[in-house]
């Protein structure tokens, strides 16, 4: 096998290959006091806005760290300490929810449902009807464990009738797929830096309804996760509290040129289709299965059943498809051996087909029987 | 005036100049689950613990976000929930530590000293003793807010002859000015990435006693924050619990690698002294005078103060030393007008100088009588 030195194409849901216009951005240091940089992060937040279509209403109050900081730190400032919070489950980052409100000491409602099924508004509508005390939904739109897209503006439907406040978890799917405030209502979006927007990791959002953010102060249980000071402090100083990833912030800001400049939502959207049928239509063709069906695929990430064959181990396999140019993403269900593999970020779908030879090269390495 | 095309120097205690080395080693994307990044991570984290001498007892944990973040997860998992904690305050970051303390519902005892003064050993010893439930000091090293250094070896075998638990806000001064675990004992040291390591803001991290970190399971309020959870998580699959800003990770591994091929810590201290005073003595030349004595400076950052001449004003001085290149750093006292100028980042002695001048040529410019 030929050694060569380029960096691999990252098939994972976040790092994710950006564009080196992308990356070159952080070849700057920047004053996180300097009206230069404070410039560019009110940039950021109001086209983060536009995309929800939520000026008007709805602020964006950007956090240092992962998606999942944002996470936290919208939970624990919205939802007041005696809140109650309906979770429809259906994978690993619903789990985490979950997990997060037990640390939080916020009351948690779970609504199971299977790691193959949408979440289901009727049965989401029953929960609230049944328990008049839920004060919040929260809801994983692309549940990322799997790739399976939730019923997201049925979902809104039914917590807006009910009076009820809905939090998205939108980390993956925000800026591909659309998600209209005015059509879907929510008082809080969270996503991040690193996903579809194709920036580099280090910083969350919440696209956040302003009237609930000003009505939130003294909920949160952190300095640091509590999005109400983070907010107030920048309205009074346009500047972060404290030190900023200013080099992600400014990365940030360049995708977001390369986004506009690409044709925005529907544009990153449809490539990221393109990419999600060429892989799954190449995988199809030497074999290999997707675990959902693809009325419940989203376009993000696409997770494979593993070849049934004892030859098969997953470690081999990624570092066959690693030799050959590619980075591959573990299964995260427990009951069946799986791998993912995303759509998202600087690729195109002629990577995803060389993505696929790669998988079938090393399975034929390996001695598993591969089609075509 | 001549418009120049390049990027300001900063003047300012993290965001601060880096090598243009460490911004390239940004200019490549890291899965977050490869053994390639993996590597880079506990590499870092060696080399932490070792410029502490820690190695054997103490370890490292990384976290996301600003250095205050690493500051709240400490508290939060060091410190039981009836755990209560002494705050030697002679400054912004002492008095941040007092208002963490408050939002974690941790009781705090403050020990308040002018800014122009440092801790005092004997006053700390004296607190310890006259309350015996006091389980922790939290000790600030060198206070960013006005420069001054804190008498830390001596603070830490108080604590330690006392049986009490030595955390330390070692932000602005790790990796320049020596803290030895053999000889200044703690269960704690927190700094940074974008600071005297002259990587990229975006990670904070913790030198803490394994054994202690063993024994805080359950007591953080917080999922993001708590440091027991990360470090187990990371022993076990030699990963970040959540996406790591892995660009950060790897711009802060080529700063270590310069760090240690200038000389580590003792040429890096040095070079930071001659900065400060190169500093120091230009701007005594034109008339300004430091706001501390010179035997409690750091060699971090410096506070003037302000000429008292009607004149004057910071947003005027600020934007004319910009102009000429230079980003300074505002003042961050209450009762005195002053301003600040760092002394740390990838700088010499004679950009020092430069500054000087442009601080001279702007204040000429302002009408501000200025000397020599």
């Amino acid at each position: 096998m030929y050694v060569i030195d380029r960096d691999p194409l990252l098939l994972t849901p976040g790092p994710l290959t950006t564009s080196l216009r992308t990356k070159q951005a952080m070849l700057h240091d920047w004053g996180s006091w300097d009206a230069a940089f404070n410039r560019m992060t009110a940039e950021v937040c109001s086209q983060l806005v536009a995309i929800a279509h939520g000026a008007g209403n709805h602020v964006c109050v950007p956090l240092q760290g992962s998606g999942t900081f944002s996470v936290e730190a919208t939970l624990g400032t919205l939802v007041p300490r005696d809140g109650k919070v309906l979770v429809p489950n259906n994978g690993a980052y619903c789990a985490r929810i979950l997990k997060l409100l037990t640390y939080l000491g916020r009351q948690a409602v779970e609504l199971p449902f299977a790691e193959d099924q949408p979440a289901d508004p009727q049965a989401i509508e029953a929960a609230l009807m049944a328990d008049p005390t839920i004060t919040h939904v929260a809801q994983v739109h692309c549940e990322t464990g799997t790739g399976i897209m939730n019923p997201l503006a049925d979902i809104a439907r039914v917590v807006a009738r009910h009076g009820r406040s809905l939090i998205i978890d939108a980390m993956s799917s925000f800026a591909a797929i659309d998600i209209d405030v005015r059509t879907t209502p929510f008082d809080a979006l969270i996503a991040s830096s690193g996903k579809c927007l194709e920036g580099v990791p280090g910083m969350g959002f919440v696209i956040i309804r302003q009237s609930k953010l000003e009505a939130s102060a003294g909920n949160c249980h952190s300095l640091a996760m509590d999005l109400y000071d983070q907010w107030t402090y920048m309205q009074k100083t346009s500047q972060w509290r404290f030190t900023p990833s200013t080099h992600v912030v400014a990365a940030l800001h360049e995708a977001l040129a390369q986004f506009h400049e690409e044709g925005g939502l529907p544009a990153r959207g449809g490539r990221y289709a393109a990419n999600c049928a060429a892989l799954t239509d190449g995988m199809r063709g030497i074999g290999l299965k997707s675990f959902l069906s693809p009325s419940v695929q989203s376009p993000i990430i696409v997770t494979f059943r593993a070849p049934e064959h004892p030859g098969y181990n997953f470690k081999t396999l990624y570092q066959g498809v690693r030799d050959r140019g590619f980075i591959l993403y573990p299964g995260k269900l427990t009951q069946v051996e799986t791998f993912r593999v995303g759509c998202i970020g600087a690729l195109m779908p002629i990577d995803m087909r060389h993505v696929v030879q790669a998988v079938a090269d090393t399975l034929r390495d390996m001695g598993v029987p591969v089609l075509a």
